[in-house]
């Protein structure tokens, strides 16, 4: 989570909504995967951090499945990743800021807890939320 | 939407779920993007034909954001893709088949339904639904 988070600054430095993802291979503890929020930058509605490191994840195993890999996360993620994450049948969730206005895990759509979710992951929220969170305000402070 | 069944027609033969997709754009007719299913070719969870297609116009018209963008898919689009489009500002949505068991527009988390969805289509679901769910249901008996 502290590579995440790291990795949500660097989003903020250039512009984009401070969220950083990170992908591990559990059981062998290999990073598969990182990215930041890229929307403005790919201009891409669908370049959220966790998308664009469960695309990365999947190149790097050669499977659309990640089978025992944990996404670590600065921020709740929104419906459209939570429902990737489902897809991808990643395994542990971890995720930093709880987002009431767009998240999809606990708030919203609640996409895991839907009778159409197949796969849903452990789920761990909280580990460096309060930074995670900080980042953001932070961002946003300084866009109004 | 013709045009989105021969392309879900293309992807039942390289072995993809049958769905395809095509974003006009609406004031001048103008076809920016057409896309199906490549989940398996490109061993990615989330190429899914409404994301690969939104991706690519959003590519054509330098901008993350599809105004007076309509886009026509034949199956109900899932949380992940319904949430991407509410993100792309797509105008209009068309659909085809209803998806009882995975869709997110009518069935599921109803994503365009929840108080933390920003932008909601006008939707039109039902145009080419008979050929699409035939398409469908021809598809997953050959692989039973």
């Amino acid at each position: 989570m502290k590579r995440a988070l790291e990795l949500a600054a660097e989003a903020a430095d250039q512009g984009e909504v401070p969220v950083g993802a990170v992908i591990v291979h559990g059981p062998t503890d290999r990073v598969l995967a990182e990215a930041h929020n890229r929307v403005l930058l790919d201009k891409d509605p669908s370049a959220h951090a966790e998308l664009l490191a469960i695309r990365q994840a999947c190149k790097v195993l050669d499977s659309e499945r990640l089978i025992d890999c944990d996404l670590y996360v600065t921020l709740e993620p929104c419906p459209m990743c939570a429902q990737a994450i489902s897809f991808a049948r990643i395994r542990r969730l971890y995720y930093g800021a709880s987002d009431p206005k767009g998240g999809g895990v606990e708030h919203g759509p609640r996409i895991f807890s839907s009778s159409s979710c197949h796969h849903k992951p452990e789920i761990y929220g909280g580990p460096g939320g309060e930074q995670a969170g900080e980042l953001l305000r932070e961002f946003f402070r300084g866009r109004r």
